[in-house]
């Protein structure tokens, strides 16, 4: 019989999906599930995104640009310079979800056993494209007492090598909410220009950012053109997850120009979903000041309504739309099944994501989950309340 | 200044990119380029399959289920099974086109450093996935003088080693055209049995089998379960290349749950895309018997032609809608790209794929080139005869 390769073998399972099973059987018992674990929106999409498609006129529906039409990376550079990111049509590649944007940056400047520092807890598919291009995440620990702000810069020089390749940030943080100031990501840039390494932000929640703050991409940041490279995506940003268009960015010609080639080797990315990106591009600003509110309010509710159980503790979110929360119990990877194998409240519970999935190294996040404010207030306090009455029960 | 990866400076560039800026400045030119080199069909896509995605419902574009739901792998599975492929929904994984499903295949049997030996000339882009997974490409030989049949299985087992991990074939064959017989693949089943080797088969062009021929499926061969895994795609079946959608499909249960790991990386295939492709299942047969019968008499009136210029030959294609073409030149790279810079005929010329890159031995090829039948009769005459002229022009 022929054998899988080790690679296969390493590669994780997702952390939430050994859940799945349990949360299905609840549903077959008649138990309503409300999902705070995945970073899958209620939100609409907007409609100009959704009229292009169901207005297309394709006939026979044909491969795009492997780095996607210039009609629409022309239109996605100006929503970048008014974002205060200078950069050209020349600098984007468009990709299957920020999934293949990463995909395709690993790719291009890793080889197996190079390594990427990323500070932990970090979006846990960021080890299954490591694990996926041979490549060894190194974790650098950010602190629940700090809300996960940027760990010290030192903490980082200690973890650099001869095969460090990058550092990997996510701004606004998932799973954390934390969103990195102006001087943290100078701090990076000092880093990365000093050792030669690439500056990666994962910056797909940037219109997320609550309470004022502002939102610092790296590629605003002066002297990081040979460095900064962004992952981007439309799911988050228009509530169109499921359309799987992303891009890379980046100032550094011969980057983009070897990306460019792991594009063409896929071909395409896929043209509805283009035709709906594009138009999305004409969403009307009132839609992110509705959809702000919403997080704002949701947000604020699920804190206030969290830290009022005894023994919980939330790390305040600034941006995206996810926080960690501390639990009174020792192995939230158990108490995470429990409630949905073993509880409910008027057969209503709740499935939430173990912190431990989003940290690397081994044994770290035993405490906390990590909670999406994707649904509505008045499910989001039902929620906590069930959350209340099982911590009650749970034999600990 | 931050450096690419060695695996970022080997990715091979598509053979036919380089070609682009010569075909777009003849355009300028007022140049009319009849695509020659393209697999991109004029054929329209199913009717029912763009109004699916015309009619959707959707509010929030949603992530699918990272494999595909269970209704369109239930409703895919029959479809195998109508082709006496008998599987069931467990053994599919719904992927971004075939190209994924390759990368996913790729990632789950082998590790850096190994090998998947291939008859060439092959179809460009698993030069692209290898590298990009870090494996090796093991050319077998195919010779044009056989129509390209199946290599001497002694061929095979020259170049396995202990890397060595499976065996890859396309059938029907890119850029060849050639069909595998029953024999063919029976010969495949001992030689991977023997030596405990996955077999990959490409099968993206299983309905276009002409002259009456039948398609040998790899997962139709009694006694292959543990080794056969067949890449799918229905960006040629119905002519939707710009879904991007695919498959994986495998009796290996151990494969499958490996490959899966892949997929939830990525999260989840594109949802209008599965949309249409759910929808394109219930295509009636007439609209393949139309299809057929058009390529069938394209791939005719082409060879017919071709074969009435002094110095050409072709080797007959029995399926897919490619052939490799030998020319009386030295190299097809510098006549093809001369075609486009030096030379038109009333404003018309063409541009075809030079075979070279197909081959993965250096060398091989060059005189050959890939020509795909995807226009209209009445164009196809019109390229062969401009063709003719250029060779007569050509300062060989």
């Amino acid at each position: 019989m022929p054998v899988i390769s080790k690679k296969g073998l390493k590669m994780p399972e997702s952390p939430i999906r050994k859940l799945v099973p349990y949360a299905e059987n609840a549903k077959k018992n008649g138990v309503h599930v409300f999902h705070l674990n995945i970073g899958q929106p209620d939100i609409k999409t907007p409609q100009v995104a959704l009229d292009a498609v169901k207005n297309n006129s394709i006939e026979t529906l044909s491969y795009a640009r492997s780095e996607g039409s210039e009609e629409y990376r022309t239109k996605l550079s100006k929503y970048y310079q008014k974002n205060e990111i200078n950069v050209s049509e020349k600098d984007l590649i468009i990709t299957t979800g920020g999934s293949e944007a990463l995909l395709f940056t690993i790719g291009s400047i890793t080889d197996p056993d190079d390594e990427i520092i990323i500070p932990e807890p970090f979006y846990a598919n960021y080890n299954g494209f490591s694990t996926a291009s041979g490549v060894k995440v190194v974790p650098v620990n950010s602190k629940f007492e700090d809300n996960f702000a940027l760990p010290k810069i030192e903490e980082f020089e200690k973890l650099i090598t001869e095969k460090t390749k990058a550092i990997l940030i996510c701004n606004p943080g998932n799973p954390t909410g934390y969103l990195y100031s102006k001087e943290e990501i100078e701090k990076l840039k000092k880093i990365v220009l000093k050792h030669d390494l690439f500056l990666i932000a994962d910056e797909v929640y940037r219109e997320f950012t609550y309470d004022g703050l502002k939102h610092t991409s790296v590629l605003s940041i002066e002297g990081l053109e040979n460095n900064a490279i962004v992952i981007d995506s439309v799911s988050k940003r228009y509530s169109m997850c499921g359309a799987r268009i992303g891009c890379i960015v980046s100032k550094n010609e011969e980057f983009i120009k070897t990306a460019i080639k792991f594009a063409q080797a896929r071909l395409s990315p896929p043209t509805y979903a283009l035709i709906a990106s594009e138009a999305a591009l004409d969403t009307p600003q009132s839609y992110f000041d509705e959809v702000i509110e919403e997080y704002v309010e949701r947000r604020n509710t699920l804190t206030q309504e969290l830290e009022k159980i005894e023994g919980v503790s939330v790390a305040k979110p600034k941006g995206a739309f996810y926080c960690v929360v501390q639990l009174p119990v020792k192995d939230t990877d158990h108490f995470a099944q429990w409630i949905l194998e073993k509880f409910n409240s008027n057969n209503q519970t709740i499935m939430v994501a173990p912190a431990s999935g989003f940290y690397s190294t081994e044994g770290e996040g035993k405490n906390q989950v990590r909670i999406a404010y994707v649904l509505n207030k008045k499910d989001l306090i039902r929620s906590v309340e069930i959350l209340k009455e099982a911590l009650e029960t749970y034999p600990n």
